[in-house]
């Protein structure tokens, strides 16, 4: 009965007979388990006899087909899970902190028990995502997947945009709208976003990716300056969720990307999330709507317990576990063998021929220069110089870096942002 | 074994093993029924014995679960599928028109034998839309759907857009990279989005809309000026399928429109398509991808053809009639009692006083305005005025350019095009 379970019963509560009138069966809430179940409960009518505070009364009721796991976070959620599977309950969940590090327990368990797990609402809210890479696209080969699936993140990145403000100013609106928790940790530094590729890579290519083997740059260090200068370039900055083939290796990777304005993904604005997918038969698929908040997760909760609930009474195959639907043993391109274009910014003294030494430490490396910025000079006679790379490897750009963070020209450490032309 | 077929034929023969793997269902080509099927197959290695030009091999054959059914148009296809349905097969189409035209005898044949309809490849090409509509949002109750679901016409306003020209220029170019028929009437006129709107509203709202009901306008009127009038605006002009509840009424319509250039539909250009979705609990989705074309739409075909299969081996309910879905008997509101913004262009008489003349004439049928481009003189001393409206009703705007037409200043009829804010 936090955000998402109030308005899952509230759901129940007010909808129950058009959701038997569009779905064909009938279902009960038999009982809801809250830490606070004495509390009255926002509005709702809720019958006293359905609310416990024993999550026994709920794993051991042999009339419950269907649990709805909405704590959040992996203990107690993964005991009360494993437990519920055991006892011949089939699972909807929203936990996708859960399912990206103890997914594999938790299938693993189901398929052994034969009881199907959904989870829809743990990667964009209310976007019907994860049933459109297990159904929708089922017949495709994926070849990629890009995505913007934090909202605080792109709210705060789109501020940042429209307002020309600074990370800490469009984070404090964040909060005072509530789109960003008092500790945005988890959110700025990407491991939410990495939480949710990681459950959409395990769809698209059915491979089992670590968390710790997802190269993960959050947001902190990107600058009001970068944002304005992509924009000048026709360019603007996304927190990307990416995915993809490469040379038969699989590339996982989170951070800031330079997207060109053109591209839909550059107008999801706000807490909007959206999920490029291309697909080998559909090409390229975008899904766009509002990727949390409570009635938008509810909706893919219900959705998906809907479903459960007529595969209970009509039957159903016992679906193929992820890692066996795509061939899964794919490796995992290290950080430093990718190919990207880059933007780069460089604070550097200003006097003549500052551009031709970085250009010739970028040559040297056999990185080549697509265009540059070279604006007026500003306080302390130091300048930025902006440039945009063709494609280049990571390992080259770094090495690049490093050499023009050291000449004496430099001011201030340069500023690398991987760019993706979609 | 025509376009889409084609695709379909070399899904199954090409990735059989792929959509086992995945699906967890063995399905077997059994028949192809092609009236050239002594012609060779465009390199698809097809067994001939699988061939055949005589219908009742695949109608009678009672190895047969599910016909796909790819022939376009209402005859002879719905007699083929009524005969399919009596025979105890499930079947798989994606044929739009006859769906808008003829669905319900098609859908209650089905419901009476107790067969299964999967049609996901008849709007939208391979985007999963009609399974976002029937499932993923299956707890909302929609508010409206927007959709560009017409490639050709998006691709001919994407060109007039970006090159500056006019209706036929941009017409040549579509037929020559093949986006546009020889004949693009069907297209063109706004028939094809009618019919692809009304499986939606039905899918959306629980209503059959016959085709006559609808109103339609579609792109011949459209003049390049007003493309590049809109844009100065900050507008862009797309072919629009509008359904949307107001005040208990359903509006069902087809017509260009303007559409803020900011908002993710207008960055839908080409031949893709888009729709966008107002649900009341998971509020705006937006899909998008390509809308036809030989393999988007076979990958939509396939995954409806796994579903199918996946439900007749591990058993499935009867979902209940689009029409009980939703209360359906909801009331189409007359073209004439809707309300819109207006973009309106006259062409005047370049003289003092001529914009006073018309302000006056919109003012007395309550018709505010906006804002205004007078654009400087042309030739032949006529003048365009561009005006943008507030809402008005449909009954007085055309009342009011009746009469703005009948001034003796006006050179040329008045353009009206509706805008939405979205």
């Amino acid at each position: 009965m936090g955000t998402v379970g109030t308005g899952v019963v509230r759901g129940f509560l007010e909808r129950g007979g058009y959701l038997l009138r569009r779905s064909g069966v009938s279902m009960q809430l038999r009982r809801i388990c809250d830490r606070h179940a004495n509390e009255p409960h926002k509005g709702l009518r809720i019958d006293r006899s359905v609310l416990t505070t024993d999550v026994k009364q709920v794993l051991t009721d042999p009339e419950i087909d269907i649990i709805i796991e909405l704590i959040g976070g992996i203990h107690p959620a993964k005991e009360y899970l494993l437990e519920a599977i055991r006892r011949g309950k089939h699972v909807v969940t929203a936990n996708k902190a859960l399912l990206a590090e103890e997914g594999e327990a938790i299938f693993r368990s189901a398929r052994q028990h034969r009881r199907l797990v959904f989870f829809e609402g743990s990667v964009g809210g209310g976007i019907p995502i994860v049933k459109a890479l297990r159904e929708g696209l089922i017949a495709n080969r994926i070849e990629s997947i890009y995505g913007i699936i934090n909202g605080t993140t792109n709210y705060i990145l789109s501020t940042m945009d429209q307002m020309g403000c600074d990370l800490r100013d469009a984070l404090g609106d964040a909060q005072r709208h509530g789109y960003a928790e008092k500790n945005p940790r988890l959110d700025l530094e990407g491991i939410d976003t990495a939480h949710k590729l990681a459950i959409l890579v395990l769809l698209a290519f059915g491979r089992r990716v670590p968390l710790n083997a997802i190269h993960v740059e959050g947001i902190t260090q990107l600058s009001g300056h970068d944002i304005r200068y992509a924009r000048q370039l026709g360019y603007c900055v996304k927190l990307l969720a990416i995915a993809k083939r490469a040379q038969n290796r699989l590339e996982v990777r989170v951070h800031p990307t330079l997207l060109p304005s053109r591209h839909p993904l550059a107008a999801v604005n706000g807490v909007y999330n959206a999920i490029l997918v291309r697909g080998d038969m559909a090409g390229d698929q975008l899904f766009y709507g509002r990727g949390a908040g409570q009635m938008p997760t509810a909706s893919a909760v219900l959705a998906d317990t809907v479903q459960l609930a007529q595969q209970i009474i009509g039957g159903h195959i016992m679906p193929p576990l992820e890692e066996e639907r795509s061939r899964g043993a794919r490796r995992l391109k290290p950080m430093l063998d990718i190919c990207s274009r880059y933007y780069i910014r460089c604070t550097v003294t200003d006097r003549p021929g500052v551009l031709a030494q970085i250009a010739r430490i970028l040559g040297r490396h056999h990185i080549s220069i697509a265009s540059v910025i070279q604006q007026e000079r500003q306080r302390a006679r130091s300048v930025p110089i902006v440039l945009m790379t063709h494609d280049a490897l990571e390992r080259d750009l770094r090495l690049a870096l490093g050499q023009i963070d050291r000449l004496p020209i430099a001011r201030q450490p340069s500023v690398a942002i991987r760019m993706e032309e979609l």
